[in-house]
């Protein structure tokens, strides 16, 4: 790690023709997953590696990873990748992807921690390297050199990233938003981005998350002033917060909260204790002596006098919350005193779920409140024109986002005087060649999503999601028959057993009618010699398909095995 | 019918101990599948007969109706069903318990039309006996007399029920909203609400579905200014309107806005086509002369002099705008040029899959609209206290939503000076006995939720539903055998076939060595002289799922089948 800021400032000057690859494998069109190449000559340097959560339609996925083909195949290439905060969608997928590639990792301090954490559970900790950047401080990865810049998000130790290739600069906000007056550690450094700009910058990649939201998004400490309020309104009550196991911010403002108001701290759910335990070590979080209990110790307290600190504020089934909401938690039960925060906003797709845990601790008795208790991590509009405006690219290249956000994310940077053409809107896996006159699209490599499910990594696809789909919808019948070596007359069977089908026990009738048909078919076989066991499967499933579709307008999954004997 | 005001009045002033139940068999603690029973000695009548449309854990299941045993228990008391209006969530399952219970039906004319067209698509229109009831008519129902107030909601014919009981009037708010300046007919009858309410009203059961939200619901006719504004804006280009098929006051304004900027109708998506035509046929939606044309014929016209109506706004997979969007459609191609309206909110569970549509639109050039340009149907918090204030009610039962929205309903009947033990949250299934003196639960019966999938009404229960679940989390492993008769030697077999687990083809040494492991089950049950078939099968699935959790950590089902062999 060198100062570079002179050297940078010469070299942005002068006129190039040189053309840097930026190869988003994952983030585009999608939330989460965030991982983009940036490729010259020889040298490959890796922003951010992180997965995704699985949409409706992947049953029984854990989770999802980028494929990293592209980057395999060029693995002599790959200097490291560079990591702009702690959170999943940017951190998640690493533990599989250096099994794969074991390049070196760079981040802040409290980045990399969270991510030997994860590490560790995979238990590559000891091979993995790890390496610690300050602000300011500047990477050299072949070709390239990174600047961790100080930025804002609703993790601390957000960076910002100044790319200097032979190109020219590249800044990757990274996710970020513009806090002022952050609860952890100095606003971002718009300073020295104001300098980047003036120096030169080629292009920006800039968060959209909420570029369709107007104005500035509120400092995290606005949230605490709400805090103060419940808890002042709210002195007879026990008080819950569930918030995201990794705002270490929003945990450490209802500590400052609880503290005040004399009452004891419970920390919950076992992201979080990771999570909080991680950042109070590294003194990320100021924890006032004696204030924090174990939750066994919690009975020893008037309820009144306690707070506890939760996961769950996504309805997710299995965090703390839930537990609590549906009286399955093993040390905490909802009583009809007490006032339930949920300091978060419903990810989209998870409003019913949250919608379900109110109910739930409402029928408890329990006061749910959620006005005024979140604030975003990522900047809004007026935020976003104003990283253009001290960056000043010459070209914008919008990411983090749907489509929908990305459009928005364009028309900003047109807003603030970027022309129409110069403002590209890139696919996952797209090839995008960047010179100081162009900016372009030139090609495709192989790039989404590689199921993880239990212990395998890519071996569920996409026609074992569709089997899972239809198993899901009509559930499954298999149809077991002998057929005896030669002759191909039936020796046993059809045995018909059914799934996720019909009340078996209800259904006699029908199934002894499918019985029928099946035999049916069988024997039409038999007569029209026909002996390939592959037909005869084709021909009782279409008869018993049919048969089905016209009894009960139903389409099960049909599964026929004929064994041999001899 | 007859006019039964004065009688009434004298009634109510009289003083009784008279016992009135009210047993809602649906509709509580959650949004759909309204229906509520009012009895009082040998008279039921019920009020609305609406489906649910699935949760996300109803695999496969197409609608959700109410378990109507406690009527059928009763069948002979059962007087009729008197519907507030036409929504599915209030019809929907009429054309399924009229088959069981075939009473006679009331309703204004329109919601009769809509009903008559759902009866007529199960063929029992004939059997059926429907009564059309004007505003301010009073239906007869044994000891119950009902009349229908005109009120206000996002279809037209909307009615509040007067229920006029020997214990006293329960007023039933039905859906409702104020809306002072309605696209069609006239403002909610006030007047005569006030009138009820003087006379005396013992018991109110009011919407409560916005009951969180502060303040007024605008009127439908600010959605036409909206249009309007929209529609002088995009003058270049085609519009799309996506919006529910039943909001045909909406549909009306859509018309108004087209006609006025000299443009041609289209009407796309069955159900809308479906509710506008009928709603056309009776007058409740005024087309200009020449303004409608056929989807076959918009290429006859110029984009920009063009309109579509359409469903889809909620992202349904397979409505007409998700088809658009996905370039399905057979008749209509999203161009650049086009500006999408989409005139809904999301319904909670619902975002995903509109934010899907909208990328999808957004990724074709076309822009889309959503803002300011619906209102809901539902009154908010101040409609719902107005309602108290002219009812004053003795008791009050908040109605229609989610556990959370009739906690807030509760609220809103406390603000108003109802005391807080005359109110009462009812759960589908509870007996609620209501006299002049008192409100309170005094029993339960049977209620909920029965599945309709295809044409099976009933035949899919929580087992089945369990196991689709278990089948589109983690596939299904079926494990074939023959057995010699008497001496269970292993004639053929075992053969492993898997849906929905693993691609087989890159799997053959797991599924070689998953055979070896069922092998050697069933040799040990050999050994160990266990002859009975449940007993080895349960060995042989107890060692394969262990062997692939130890494997892969996962949990497919297993269905072990053993055929005999003479």
């Amino acid at each position: 790690m060198e100062n570079t800021n002179k050297k940078r400032r010469g070299r942005a000057a002068k006129k190039s023709n040189k053309k840097v690859k930026i190869i988003p494998l994952g983030g585009l069109e999608q939330i989460g997953m965030n991982i983009t190449a940036f490729e010259y000559d020889d040298s490959i340097m890796v922003v951010d590696c992180g997965l995704a959560f699985p949409s409706d339609d992947m049953l029984g996925i854990d989770l999802v990873i980028p494929d990293i083909t592209y980057l395999k195949d060029n693995y002599l290439k790959v200097k490291g990748f560079c990591i702009t905060h702690g959170h999943e969608d940017h951190i998640g997928a690493l533990p599989y992807i250096l099994k794969q590639l074991n390049v070196p990792v760079y981040g802040t301090r409290l980045t990399c921690a969270l991510i030997e954490k994860k590490l560790k559970e995979h238990q590559i900790d000891d091979t993995a390297k790890l390496h610690i950047v300050k602000y300011g401080d500047t990477v050299s990865l072949g070709d390239f050199k990174v600047e961790f810049v100080k930025t804002n998000h609703s993790i601390a130790d957000a960076a910002s990233l100044a790319i200097f290739t032979p190109a020219g600069t590249i800044f990757h906000t990274g996710d970020f938003k513009v806090d002022y007056t952050p609860v952890f550690g100095d606003p971002a450094d718009l300073g020295r981005m104001a300098e980047i700009g003036k120096a030169g910058c080629l292009a920006m990649l800039s968060d959209s998350t909420n570029a369709t939201r107007p104005g500035f998004t509120m400092s995290e400490r606005t949230v605490g002033k709400t805090f103060d309020l419940i808890f002042a309104e709210h002195r007879d009550s026990r008080i819950i917060v569930a918030t995201f196991a990794s705002n270490v911010d929003r945990v450490q403002q209802i500590i400052n909260t609880a503290y005040k108001y004399d009452r004891k701290v419970v920390v919950e759910g076992r992201s979080m204790v990771n999570v909080i335990g991680t950042a109070a070590e590294l003194g990320y979080i100021d924890i006032p002596e004696g204030t924090l209990i174990d939750i066994d110790h919690l009975k020893d307290y008037p309820l009144e006098k306690t707070v506890i600190i939760t996961t769950g504020s996504q309805g997710e089934s299995m965090a703390a919350l839930s537990r609590m909401a549906s009286s399955i938690h093993r040390k905490v039960e909802i009583v009809p005193e007490d006032v339930i925060i949920m300091s978060s906003t419903p990810i989209p797709g998870n409003e019913k779920a949250v919608s379900k845990v109110i109910n739930e601790l409402s029928m408890k008795g329990a006061e749910v409140i959620f006005q005024d208790t979140h604030v975003s991590g990522h900047a809004c509009q007026e935020e976003i024109k104003l990283m253009y405006s001290l960056l000043k690219p010459k070209f914008a290249l919008p990411v983090h986002g749907e489509y929908r956000h990305l459009m928005a994310g364009k028309g900003l940077a047109e807003a603030v005087g970027i022309p129409s053409e110069n403002v590209l809107i890139m696919s996952s896996g797209d090839v995008v060649e960047l010179s100081e006159d162009s900016c372009k699209i030139t090609g495709h490599v192989e790039a989404g999503g590689v199921f993880v499910d239990g212990l395998g990594v890519g071996d569920v696809g996409n026609i074992v999601l569709r089997d899972r789909q239809s198993l899901s919808q009509n559930g499954i019948i298999i149809v077991a028959m002998s057929l005896e070596h030669g002759t191909n007359r039936l020796l046993s069977g059809p045995d018909i057993v059914s799934r996720g089908f019909v009340y078996v026990r209800e259904s006699t009738d029908l199934m002894n009618e499918a019985s029928a048909v099946v035999r049916e078919a069988v024997a039409d076989c038999l007569h029209a010699r026909i002996t390939d066991w592959s037909k005869i499967k084709n021909v009782v499933r279409d008869s018993l398909s049919e048969f089905l579709w016209k009894r009960m307008k139903r389409n099960p999954v049909i599964l026929p095995i004929i064994m041999e004997i001899h």
